[in-house]
């Protein structure tokens, strides 16, 4: 039994509120239950430098967590002066599962800056924020009313780990810090893998358990997908 | 008159939305307008270390602006590596607002630690942070169910300025990027002033201005104190 | 009776030492008793990267205090990697003051950097750079020759507070340090105000106690422009 | 055909070489082919505060690049003041690999630093760091001649990818760069996995490269663990 | 002939102000000619962390120039957050000449920062630091009155170089800048050497050329030497 | 008699190793003994900014050290976030030693960074990595086969220093770290000097110390500019 009473295969409640910012080209609340992401897509008709002049553009994401997002406050970054490696790791990979979807040529001389900042943290927050900077993209790639639609697929990620000796869906915080193992995969809607990720927190794992996280996955995915779409309206 | 058609002693829309988040031990979304702020107070059974085994507790802000709260995206502090001047100028005033409304001999040794997160800017956000910084933190010593309250009174605060040659009550965005001065007035809810700040932003002015705006500032306060008492349950 | 035994509106002795470096385009040692501030003002003919090809000119204001300036030492803050909030805060008002009185266009494309260094620090160290400042802006204006002279008007500014429940002028550390509410006021020498900023410490203020401080300004700032005036020999 | 004219499943020349500088408890310079990370192990009877008086040890890793490691020189992390996202993730990624080998109970309070610093790049720095590091974690043990021995097995990583549609084992740099995707394995020595992470790059993938990745992983692995042992002469 | 009408072995004006601030225990404005250095010499009865309870003492120094000491303003190294390696330099060696001639055990557990700071710089700061640094070291000490003196010998420190092919001692600004080679010497009253230091800038130098300026480095110390005795009254 | 059972005029063993790394221009892995330093010169077709357009090129070098390059590890720079004092103040050495013997207008507009990185410490480090420094800087010219020679002479350095009353050369660290007074020479192979620094450390010394330093570095630097020759085969 999962502590939260959810079936080993079963989601957290998923929300997504777009333009729930007024200032940015696109932008999502996204919830994942009680985990709470708002993620905004800011638009600058320009590049960064090493991309000058060649005829494409850029996708990149920045990660946050306000200071009380958490059980109990964690330090302002902005005060301590730096990014810890977990916040660089976690936008590194939302950058690359964007990145993965879009087809840059297409986007043209254009960058595109998802900023993820986590309002309320229960697990999961970075595959919150894939999820929904996948919506915030979406949106401000429509306001540019391109001819040819740069983004290729959806792009989606959920969590999974083996809890309890079970291997269960989108772990929320409580099954998070009690994992034996747990992962985090990045799916597209066309069924293939943007990133499989799967680290043994205290208990290492054999390869049925990498398969048997990874169909979890794509049922997670799925009702992502499904969410993603009526929340831009397709 | 004004751009927003409203009267000069018309404050926005207020909105106080107590237990925003679920961690925090008192948490409210402000909104003046357009403009929202997170306002989470974190309660700590501990003191700094400058004021350690003295009997009393301590009161302090932390202050930020998501990335894309504004109309164009500005770089995120934790990735420069610093707190803007603005920033500190704005962190140090909401602490010590708060501060001068609360005994802190009588809320013991305890350290309440109120960070201001902006969640979209449209003018005013110190003074919305101020206002709803209140109200986290009345919600955060409720919690400890103290014999004796340590805040005593309300504190809120509003901006004021010269705006076309009028003196004009809670600029907005628009206004205030094209006020001949503008400032920020603290009050108290039994009638004083924990800290008045005006500036000249393009024209200086005189006494009879500075008193108009205060008189201003009176009535932004007044209805500004009704909601937080609405907000609490007051 | 103050602990100086001055007179609730009499200023400490005020000294300006025009020229007190050599390299400097305009510098002066600026004394409000046993507070000495060294200031320079760096002439160059060339403007920040914002104002760029705008056809006008820019003055800023650095600020830092030696580190036995105080007396305890202070940490230095190159050391430290860092300028403190109270630092960024002082600079920001110094040049906000300073660019108050100084038409930028008439200045053209060239950038005044004010340095106001605290050589020694007894209380109303932002107040003596701000009106030691005017000196050395003044100065390094008249090296330029210009035939229409950009700068409008004198700036002075002044603390007072109430102390010991007593409206007092030009507080020095020891009246600073236990002031009930004190304030800062920069005014131009035709007669109107800069920035008007007013803080409890400790003890709320009213509407009255706002205005008295403002005429004990006025006193204070007549004397700072009399002596600005003769150091520039004007 | 592979650019170097390896089989798909054919590993570079692996070479340890253990005790390599003089100072390190543990010290071994690794050779996945061209590229060589000099690794140590250091020892402190100490362990970090969040640890003080739980029982146990702990074991963590730093990464670093020598600033002309690769091609062209790379500005040196020191001078620019802090690690880049990269290193951070890496180094995280060394430390938690060895974490899940060594029974921290049994190290006792001590802490073992183990430092992985490239002297010469060739794509895998990472996968032979984490080779290369459990040398010198076994050296650094073993002059404590404890009674129970804290690591419970062996540990390796390679990186695996799909190269011109075919599936290949470590993977150097020309082929790194052109990979549609790829991923690093880290295995213990009794058949189980640490971490398992593939990325796309460019082309996304799907289950069955998943797992052919793994088996190739499986087969380096399997290699790396000999050598290992002839290094600590076991 | 120099540039300034100098004879090779004659120093510039010396002039010793001690007593310049109120609040450091001892302090000293010293001028080599244009160049101005206040040094400050702070007290306090505890010692660094890594001197503790070892019955000894420590004297430190800390070195900066104001951003207009220049002839063109440099940039402050408090606003870009680190000191520069001149800086680091020159701060090591003042401190390392001072505890040269101060027995730290007699010193006992006491810390004496010295700081100094130049306010206009014409050449040879570092020595003329050193140099007001040991009055600024002397006076602070005799506040102390202790029974045993810590002190055991002056030391002083002077420039010297090769200039148009001569041996000329005390460069200034115009002579450092385009001296051969220049080097830096720091003498006890005694006849020892705390530091000889000299590189060649442009044009390397021989044997003869070393012992020379070793010579006129004999002379100027002499006549700081006298300088400094009158200062601190013996 | 030294610690080691070297002469007082005795050398440690020389090294150098060229070519050790394949990336870099030129590289050299340079021992002294057991001091062992990594060195490669990176050569690049550009300037500094305050070069360009002058004709001219730089010679520059960073200096490192790997964390348990030493007895005890030290932390990592790159994660404190700065370099020391002490490893500017050796890098800065390191540049000024190398361009005192390249003719820079004959190098053209390029650059060649030099990178010092000590593998493994035990005194001498900052005159291992000057000596090797030369090499990897001669086998990178040499790459650019130049019509005229921008390299002028050989240059190389040694330490010296009064250890037990006696004058040594090459010190080791157990030498060095109980010298009473130590130097750096940095010597030309046309015979003359560069550098020349002395230090007291504990006890100052005399012209004649000065004198015998400079004569037993003489004999060092003999050994080392042939080891040099026989390194890059001239």
């Amino acid at each position: 039994m999962r502590p939260s009473g959810r079936a080993p295969d079963q989601m957290r409640e998923l929300r997504f509120e777009p333009g729930f910012t007024k200032h940015a080209e696109g932008s999502c609340l996204v919830s994942f239950g009680d985990t709470r992401v708002l993620v905004t897509a800011s638009l600058e008709e320009r590049v960064p430098p090493f991309l000058r002049g060649k005829g494409q553009g850029w996708v990149t994401a920045e990660y946050g967590m306000l200071p009380r997002a958490t059980h109990t406050r964690g330090s302002r970054e902005a005060a301590k002066g730096k990014q810890s490696g977990r916040t660089q790791e976690i936008q590194r990979l939302i950058g690359r599962s964007l990145r993965a979807v879009v087809d840059l040529q297409k986007l043209g001389e254009r960058q595109i800056t998802v900023d993820c900042d986590v309002i309320q943290a229960d697990g999961g927050t970075r595959t919150a924020s894939i999820s929904g900077a996948w919506v915030a993209l979406r949106l401000a790639v429509d306001t540019l009313k391109l001819d040819v639609d740069p983004i290729m697929t959806q792009v989606a990620a959920v969590s999974c780990g083996i809890h309890g000796g079970q291997a269960v869906l989108d772990l929320d915080y409580v099954e998070d810090s009690s994992a034996g193992s747990d992962g985090n995969f990045v799916l597209t809607s066309d069924g293939n893998i943007v990133e499989a990720q799967v680290s043994a927190e205290g208990a290492t794992f054999d390869d049925e358990s990498l398969l048997r996280l990874l169909r979890l996955a794509r049922i997670g995915c799925g009702e992502i997908f499904e969410g993603q779409r009526r929340a831009v309206g397709r």
